[in-house]
């Protein structure tokens, strides 16, 4: 046996999660555990990013013990990210289109970066921490405002030939369907996400069929959002739960064309929307189960719940930088 | 330099590619020529495909050369093949359904022996001899009577956890759309395929909207199939050509929502309809283009005819049973 030196130091790794709406800024140790964290709106321009996020990771690192050192940094940023760390492209983030993202945060805060898409940072702390540890090949998926995507392809997260893969939100489950983010029609983004849940909930309350969640948003059927009709069937009444098994039909349905192209082992749910658990996936599994391809000669794919909650993409972007200190 | 065998015996190795209708026999040498080739209708039961193959197999070696020596087999079949080369699902062959295919073969002819889908031979058919070859990440698509895939992946073939992957016609693209093959409702396949083809000239001229097709179909209308259609659009015919224009339409709403989970660089397009040629192609580029999410920020993904015809599944099954041999 080797002596062991007198005060060894720890490395850890900040993960930065960069949303349409917030930015997170979190300190990670190998094991997975947020021992810091800062949260901001995400600001409006590229330099008051950039000092944000130099700030607050000075403050998390004065904040750590003397045993403890940060020794890189991950980004996770909601958009097409290259395999150099540019954004190239990201309908809610549009300050960050065509920034160098890698080297502007490594320059400002001198320590070697890493920037990858949220959702593929989200996947890889699920792989790392989570609900995907161990599993070769899995699909995470993040099911909130919007839906990502993450491929672990053996163990790894699958990038694509330009970075820009599991892009999953983005293709078309219904000619006739809404209006997706992206400007095309009936891509299952705008179908399956909250932001879908939110709009069939006005939908239907404005016909006078959904009464509780009509209550919860104050008698306003503009004001209804995804998260009354998830307050709706959380308390159990009828019309908030036929509201989550209409959303769970058109999450099944992408759940199984990419079953059908990817056979993962393992279907990781992540994202806003995981909070309402069982309620919510219960009926995707019901749905999502036959519709598999050969469902009854297969073994099937289970469907689980994300282990790292709304921490994942902190959690996994500081995994992704600790692969810079390895 | 080391002194040369007087007399070198190469190894060739044989491609077995069983379709729902035929079933070929290759002998196929390591740069991917086809040296030499039975067809037969694929037998209907187990008993006879394993004779018609050994017998085809032994046909073929006997008129080898005695520089060749013919060293593993490989099996590309329609349908879902798990990794220890059973079939488990197969629509189009269902005399095959729980027939474990690798020892069934490799111990009726006594040489090792490897079995796939049928798609994902051909698909490395092209990645080792044809269209995709030196290309790491690269999507094979076989448009055909129905609709199969291969996906490369970091320069392999991606199976997915089970075996099962890259089944990419059973995707719901049109809740409102036909019935596929496999019994859900508007798949992809179901809305791209040749078959889809000739569906859509039937409604067209029964609505005396092809008179051309129809023609062709010695008037015919249910007689019209997809073949029919593209002998009018080769004749310069406009309403071949518009059938083949919507065709083109469905077959990019498909690629684009692969391009997004995938980003390939590069879409091969290989199966019955590639005979079609840029009168397929050009109207699938033209609409697929701008279906890429994030498609002026990023670099366009090429979409190319297969350089192998008719012959991947072959070529590339004798590829699969060459990596036995290395």
């Amino acid at each position: 046996m080797s002596a062991r030196p007198p005060a060894s130091v720890e490395v850890v790794t900040v993960g930065v999660d960069i949303g349409g709406t917030n930015t997170r800024v979190g300190v990670v140790d190998r094991d997975g555990n947020i021992l810091g964290e800062d949260r901001h709106p995400s600001p409006e321009t590229v330099s008051a990013l950039i000092a944000t996020v130099s700030t607050a990771i000075e403050k998390l690192g004065r904040g750590l013990g003397t045993d403890l050192r940060i020794g890189a940094v991950g980004v996770g940023a909601a958009g097409l990210v290259d395999r150099e760390g540019t954004v190239c492209y990201a309908p809610n983030l549009p300050q960050l289109i065509g920034v160098p993202l890698r080297s502007a945060i490594g320059d400002a805060v001198g320590m070697a970066t890493v920037v990858d898409n949220d959702a593929n940072a989200a996947a890889w702390g699920e792989a790392c921490h989570g609900a995907a540890r161990g599993v070769r090949d899995a699909l995470v998926v993040t099911l909130g405002t919007g839906i990502g995507g993450g491929i672990l392809v053996n163990g790894s997260v699958y990038r694509g030939a330009h970075g820009f893969a599991a892009e999953i939100g983005h293709w078309q489950v219904d000619p006739d369907g809404a209006r997706c983010a992206c400007g095309q029609l009936g891509h299952w983004e705008a179908e399956a996400s909250g932001t879908a849940l939110g709009r069939l909930a006005r939908e239907r309350a404005g016909a006078g069929q959904a009464p509780g969640v009509l209550a919860r948003a104050k008698g306003d059927v503009d004001a209804i959002t995804g998260l009354h009709v998830g307050e709706s069937a959380m308390a159990g009444e009828v019309d908030g739960q036929a509201l989550l098994c209409d959303l769970a039909q058109q999450v099944a349905i992408g759940f199984a064309g990419l079953a059908n192209v990817l056979d993962p082992e393992l279907i990781v749910v992540s994202g806003g929307l995981v909070h309402l658990g069982d309620l919510l996936l219960d009926p995707i599994r019901e749905e999502f189960r036959d519709r598999v391809e050969g469902a009854a000669r297969r073994p099937p794919i289970p469907v689980v719940a994300g282990a790292l909650g709304d921490g994942a993409g902190v959690i996994g972007a500081a995994a992704l930088a600790r692969e810079l200190v390895l």
